[in-house]
């Protein structure tokens, strides 16, 4: 039987890894001030989060294996684990900048504290950085060491060229409705969040026990794309539809310009007339004009067009992993669990 | 006899990269729109400058061969120049950002094109990212393939380091001239510029002729490191005693609070009174100040103490090389060709 690990265990594990990280930068004498900067940096933008993208490659182990993990393979695990949430840092300190966000989990974002600013840029580069000085430290001997590295390299190009379309389709300052549609928010949310999120763990864990075939590999891809897929469109579902209460946020993609998977929908169906409600009230920091959108999403039905898809595209994912041919060693209870945790949440 | 390569033949191998680049965005679909502002950040970035780091790649490998190289030779040798054109492509765009810059090679950076903006900063991750696409397409079955990674791996954090401590030493808008220390400059200086600039150049020759023994490449740091060193301090006393005609832009250190060598060995020399002047004037951005500060390193004789430096390095540099053993491959033609671009110049 395989085991899930708790939040509290797979944190326990990032002391180390912080220590590793650490030591590796005083092996070059880096001055005081600056070994204490980037102690403050990991432990602020790298810890903190839900760990979820972290935990799945211990837990997708576990279930491979059909068994608990033991500790040194746990710790394995959970070091690539940490690896993923170290490229989301990467990501998110960086696309806070971008984006102009003014809090991350609750707390600031991280160029905005103090004397921060611009100098969380050279930080991003530094959590990037961190990946590839784990992997030699610990895999340099591990037959895929060579593939992880690899995998590592093609998803972070993956999620650039995903931010890159959002950055361009969604400027926050320029309202531009047709350069929405369906096929380029099906690019945004596959490259920009489902490879780092989805499938890189799961790879991560077939690395990790020698058993990415490339069958395997491309049948997890073939499950684990469309399931990003459909979380993000949950996401966008809930950002509009879902309880602030339940999720912990109000959410903001009317106001923001988001290519959002609603708006997507509306401009599919929308008359003429509603058309110009959506050019004349989407994209602006106004709560009558974000108003004025929601009604018309609930007059277009939009919460039950979602229901329907979520229905269809669950029914769907569910015959890919019935029909998972397990003979190499891939298992389907791997992407159950994916999907069971995401099916129908709240938040 | 070895041949040395000019900017218009390592120019003309760029278009094919720049080609592999854009099938590889290509081959994920990127619309249309996102797949033009890649190229126009790869031609914009990463062409243009006098590309003595690139070029030193083939160079060298001329050099450690003593005769030209094969066209095929060349062009592999030309890619990895050109990775590490693309690594500093990664590293300006993104320190512009952080410095605030104006200007880059004549033209506005790119952060200040119209509609780039902070764009700018996945534009230099894709930048970083473009040299692991093009190690993966060329040197994929080189049995130093691993190690390539390694080092540009490692190289990208040494630099990040280095332009931490420089973005902790000197904030443009807080001067401590106490923060200042020779320490401190040598770390910066070493890290910041000399691995990227001097070292990783002549470990990719290395490595791509499988000459790259431990010894080998201890020796090569042992050089190139002192003689990166040589070559900032160079700049810093160009940038206020050089001819501006010249260099072909006028100096800004004092006014931009740098943690130059010239400061830090006026900190080194001052009397109490000397040291008021510069903590009055140094750092501000005002032209009478920047002259009080430069009457002051003219008072110190700061020039004749350059000289006098410049005298003494170069000494020991070339007793350096008089030392090395070749009897692994290396050749002291390589570091004689660097010390002879850098010695005595003017810009």
């Amino acid at each position: 039987m395989a085991k899930k690990t708790t939040l509290k265990e797979f944190e326990s594990v990032f002391p180390k890894l912080e220590e590793v990280l650490l030591e590796h930068a005083k092996s070059y004498n880096l001055p005081g001030q600056a070994l204490e900067w980037y102690k403050k940096s990991l432990e602020t933008n790298a810890v903190g989060g839900k760990c979820n993208r972290g935990m799945s490659v211990p837990d997708s182990a576990s279930l491979l294996l059909g068994r608990p993990l033991t500790e040194e393979e746990y710790f394995k695990a959970a070091t690539l684990g940490w690896m993923t949430e170290l490229l989301q840092a990467f990501f998110l300190v960086s696309d806070d900048i971008m984006d102009g966000s003014i809090t991350r989990r609750g707390k600031p974002c991280w160029y905005r504290h103090e004397g921060v600013g611009m100098i969380a840029i050279n930080d991003a580069f530094m959590l990037e950085s961190a990946i590839y000085t784990l992997l030699r430290k610990y895999f340099r001997d591990h037959p895929c060491y060579v593939d992880m590295i690899e995998l590592f390299h093609e998803v972070t190009f993956q999620t650039e060229i995903g931010q890159l379309c959002d950055l361009l389709t969604a400027p926050e300052d320029k309202v531009d409705l047709d350069n929405f549609s369906m096929d380029k928010y099906r690019f945004i949310v596959i490259y920009k969040t489902a490879y780092y999120s989805f499938y890189l763990p799961v790879a991560l864990a077939l690395y990790l026990l020698d058993l990415a075939t490339p069958d395997n590999l491309k049948q997890a891809e073939a499950i684990l794309i469309p399931l990003g897929e459909y979380f993000q469109i949950q996401d966008d579902y809930l950002d509009n539809f879902g309880d602030p209460e339940v999720i912990g946020k109000i959410g903001t993609d009317i106001q923001d310009n988001k290519c959002s998977w609603l708006v997507n929908q509306a401009l599919a169906i929308v008359t003429p007339e509603q058309r110009r409600i959506l050019e004349e009230n989407y994209g602006r920091k106004d709560k009558q004009k974000e108003a004025a959108v929601k009604k018309l999403y609930d007059e277009l039905q939009l919460e039950q067009r979602y229901k329907d898809y979520e229905e269809k595209v669950v029914g769907e994912i569910r015959s890919l992993i019935d029909n998972i041919d397990e003979s190499q060693g891939l298992k389907k209870g791997v992407f159950e669990a994916f999907l069971a945790k995401i099916y129908k949440r709240s938040k």
